[in-house]
């Protein structure tokens, strides 16, 4: 199918990487929402958008919609909008079944995105056109969606730089999501919870800075994602407890085969990862 | 004090880097020994030490003597051999208290020391001179070290590029240890024992990659230096494990308020860390 026209709602970080990366995408007109008037002002002055500040209109003129926004906002946007008929729309959440179960609007056809990337700064001024090169883009189509509409997704997330659309579902997504994203932003915000930090700055090499990276997050975003996942969530903590656990048995007995025994299958399992 | 010639024993990662960053310090001869024919080969095919294989013979000759083995290791090397009489012999070992415990040769002038820098490679051919570029040098002297020693200590740590010198005591290190490297190779370890990373691949981004990189350690190292300092790792441990259940105390009570709160106080306390 044609896109002669996109609208991209929500201009921070991820909105506004994507409407800088899909510039020049099948000769489309870009439309661009957002609440905050310096923002979309940005947008409109770095060239990147049409003059349109209507939401309605920009959402009625467009092929496909992208919703740029938190989870609770992002259903908000759709179910209280109209949308061109039969339009794609697509959001990048970083949880689906939540999205799917808030869903309400009908005359829409919708499939969710939840492209693999992100950074920890936030806003439209750190938004930049190589933000998805090489990552993963997450999407879960129904037997519903447009078959066009799918090839027009994989098109898009193809020019905006990923090296591959993965198709999975709401379910497999959230639980996937909850180990390798979720996860690792609990255990980031956790280690800086202590009150060890603050002393050390001059004790500490690289593989504090790694394993807290993440912990530069919006919050509010952030136990928006938690909760809508709770479930999920919960079970990778204590599984990742219970490994802690382990550890320490090992340690409490003296037990230097039983540590190097663990340490090892971790160093096997993530070569093969590597692999 | 003039330092004529610097003997390194192992010349690993850490020892074949600090043969490789020190070359020219104030125009010290080096020495070095490693059980592997043909690491010590290639060091002196590179021209970065003498042509001395014997052991006794380099300690014997050698102002400064850099154990560079694994704790128990480097104490088997220090009390089991002889050194230059009111030699300096220092060690780069990741925990400090066992080593001073361990030490039983009186004849020598042993400052304990720990550069904090590390790669997920290892072996000589691994080592490089950049290696402890804007590292932190840990050293841990005490009233019956020679000043013109620690002096010493504090100019090669300048002089292989670090950032500096901090002075701190075996107990304090061990203790800040525990959390700014020992526990976060705990948590790559761990992390990387899930069954769920080998699904991981379609599904994962930066957070993934950065909270498990150090997960390839060496298991047999590590696992001594996790049981030279069990208590200080085990209280790391019970801490990181009690601020997860918070965590999971949110999410089983739907508290979004508290799981922002407590992600926003990690956020605060992570910039005032890299302030």
């Amino acid at each position: 199918m044609k896109c002669n026209a996109i609208t991209i709602c929500g201009l921070g970080l991820i909105g506004g990487s994507l409407l800088k990366a899909l510039q020049g995408f099948e000769g489309a007109t870009f439309y661009g929402i957002d609440t905050n008037d310096a923002t979309w002002q940005a947008a409109r002055n770095a060239g990147l958008i049409e003059d349109e500040r209507d939401a309605a209109a920009a959402f009625a003129k467009a092929d496909v919609s992208i919703i740029c926004l938190p989870p609770e906002a992002t259903l908000d946007c759709i179910n209280q909008n109209t949308f061109k008929e039969s339009a794609l729309v697509t959001d990048v959440c970083g949880v689906k079944q939540a999205i799917y179960e808030g869903l309400t609007n009908q005359n829409i056809d919708f499939i969710g995105g939840h492209p693999m990337a992100g950074r920890e700064v936030s806003g439209f001024s750190a938004s930049n056109a190589t933000l998805f090169r090489n990552a993963s883009y997450l999407i879960t189509p129904t037997e519903t969606n447009s078959p066009e509409h799918v090839d027009l997704l994989k098109r898009m997330a193809a020019y905006i730089g990923c090296r591959e659309t993965v198709i999975t579902t709401p379910a497999e997504h959230d639980a996937m999501i909850a180990y390798t994203s979720q996860l690792m932003h609990v255990v980031a915000a956790v280690l800086c919870a202590s009150p060890r930090l603050l002393k050390a700055k001059d004790f500490s090499a690289g593989s504090l800075r790694d394993c807290t990276r993440v912990a530069k997050l919006d919050s509010r975003l952030w136990s928006q994602l938690f909760l809508a996942n709770r479930e999920e969530l919960s079970a990778c903590i204590t599984e990742f407890e219970n490994g802690l656990d382990v550890i320490k048995a090992c340690l409490s007995r003296d037990d230097a085969a039983g540590l190097a025994d663990f340490l090892e299958q971790s160093v096997q399992r993530k070569a093969e990862f590597l692999a």
